[in-house]
């Protein structure tokens, strides 16, 4: 008898788990890893949940149909061009299922989400990639002639936190010949986001989460926008009860309160600048934010750079229990750390560190 | 330019949805179509969610961990034997997805749980189906001689309810040359489940789920028990945050309340053995169950019996808001109703109207 590896499928045994940041045990860390929101969310979510709890015997509403309407309404759209998934990576999953398979590639530019690879993995699809130079613009002349079925672009970008212009997504959407997924996971810091370019462009799809912005990351949800056919198609392939009762409840309490949240996002944009400029101040290098981190590289000291000395800072943070990313494994990223923005007691502790790390170290 | 359907893969374009039990929205309905449980779950489980309420922010853990480890411990497993998913459904998404696609088949028996044909579906995977006959044993000689890749087998079996024995499992995981998932959706009702199986066979996968007997249907969790080799696979898989952390709380509040289920499980067995008598009594054909559910076959009137007289008396119920579950689509399985196994007082009233039903209608 043959053991179970290998009746699974040879795609299947090849594939490289993706590996999520750092969820510390044990009390006392500053958390700059995950993007995760440094203030509770709307205090609604949590009489949202309790009201719930009768029912838990009770199937949750397989459609999430109260927060797809909800989420239709505020962006103007019809009920049919929503749907919510278990955390965005849900419906990213799916997308990537639908679209691609080892006829149909896909593709992304790098550096970008790192779960990409992972999803086109386990689609046995070939993933192309299209590099980013320094300058991190959205290189839409290479992504519109690859011959992919599905187009995968972080806006804001991850993990730089720089945000591309709808200008250049509209190019993009108009020339290649495929569905463009525009993971929006950040847009709520940003500027500007991609929402008014769905009423033009029958192949974007947009995700969100609230996972970030609105301070839900334990509860997974997230949803998408796209044309009725794209959601049609994401619908036909999820799980039937994909969102648990709880949680559907907690992401609409959520949504209901733009007030609380407008608030909440401006303190961390306001943070984030805060900590951007000190950081400049202090010789480091750091990309312009549309997101709730900051990537950023530290200066040279006794002739070292590169990613030694922001492998040294990372190093020097977790020893004190404040944890950080590092991407060490692309040339383009390991330069840098990124920090995702905390309180501002959180980040006045950081940039203590980082000044004896400056000092010291 | 396109539509988005048309970069959809071909195979995704095609699919059928599966279609859940309905979910009624209103009140003042008797709710016997979805297995649910018609008891509150465990009272430690609401402490457990509101304690994690704090948290809502910090992704969950990524791996379930502290459920995954009691459930093997319970068991007598080791914590790599042991996976956790949002719904048990999830894990039979992954199973699929693994094991089978276009080139290596999946097998299921039929009638069986109606959601392997769409997941094989999604799979691009020939689905091979063994007919019960009307005995409804398990059909080992024709399962082991197909030369499938993975075999879905639900016991306690749905929609009859009807328990396969371990004798009969053990003679198919021996025999056949693939991976033999038993989803054991309904064992907390049966007075056999296949768990000491995973001793010696290194292929057998079992499913379980929170959403039956543990009343926790509204938070999606399941778990599956295998060989570490199998679990890591599904690991590798799965979405790295696939349960959030509520319903990981919850589900291990539960977990870890066992004298409390044991007595909502007696008393939903002895439920059920009443009213299978009573209905056998009244003349019904009913399969003996080792589930939550019965499965039962009206007796003939007035020269008309088979499916007709079934949908009679699932419309009968249905415009008294009692709702059961009827499937027209299959002969060996249109001329019954499931009816879940409510509290007594539901029971009561159902079998009031079904009375009624058989005078008048």
């Amino acid at each position: 008898m043959k053991f179970p590896e290998q009746w699974a499928l040879p795609h299947i045994q090849a594939i490289h788990p993706y590996t999520p940041g750092t969820q510390p045990e044990g009390d006392g860390w500053i958390k700059l890893n995950t993007n995760e929101l440094p203030y509770p969310p709307s205090p609604r979510v949590k009489d949202a949940i309790a009201s719930e709890l009768d029912r838990l015997p009770l199937y949750p509403n397989p459609a999430s149909r109260p927060l797809r309407s909800a989420i239709a309404k505020r962006f103007g759209l019809d009920n049919s061009q929503v749907i919510i998934g278990n955390g965005s990576d849900d419906l990213l999953n799916l997308l990537m299922r639908a679209f691609s398979d080892g006829q149909a590639d896909a593709l992304q530019t790098f550096p970008s989400y790192s779960l990409y690879p992972v999803l086109a993995a386990i689609a046995n699809a070939k993933l192309q990639s299209v590099k980013f130079d320094k300058g991190m613009d959205l290189p839409v002349d290479e992504l519109a002639q690859h011959p992919a079925r599905i187009c995968f672009l972080t806006s804001p970008n991850a993990p730089t936190g720089v945000g591309f212009s709808n200008a250049s997504i509209r190019q993009l959407l108009s020339r290649f010949d495929g569905l463009v997924v525009v993971d929006e996971a950040y847009a709520d810091f940003a500027e500007e986001n991609a929402v008014e370019l769905l009423k033009d462009h029958p192949n974007i799809v947009i995700t969100r989460t609230f996972s970030k912005s609105y301070g839900l990351a334990g509860l997974r949800v997230g949803f998408a926008l796209a044309s009725s056919e794209t959601i049609s198609i994401l619908d036909r392939i999820r799980d039937s009860y994909n969102v648990n009762r709880l949680s559907q409840a907690g992401a609409l309490a959520a949504f209901e309160d733009p007030d609380y949240y407008a608030e909440v996002i401006r303190k961390v944009i306001e943070t984030r600048e805060r900590i951007r400029e000190a950081l400049i101040a202090a010789g480091w290098e750091v990309y312009p934010s549309q997101s709730n981190f900051l990537f950023a590289r530290p200066p040279q000291k006794d002739g070292i750079s590169g990613p030694e000395r922001s492998l040294s800072a990372f190093e020097y943070l977790n020893a004190r229990k404040i944890l950080v990313r590092h991407f060490p494994s692309n040339p383009l990223t390991a330069d840098y750390i990124r920090i995702s923005i905390g309180t501002d007691n959180q980040m006045n502790r950081l940039m203590e560190s980082l000044q004896s790390w400056q000092s010291n170290a």
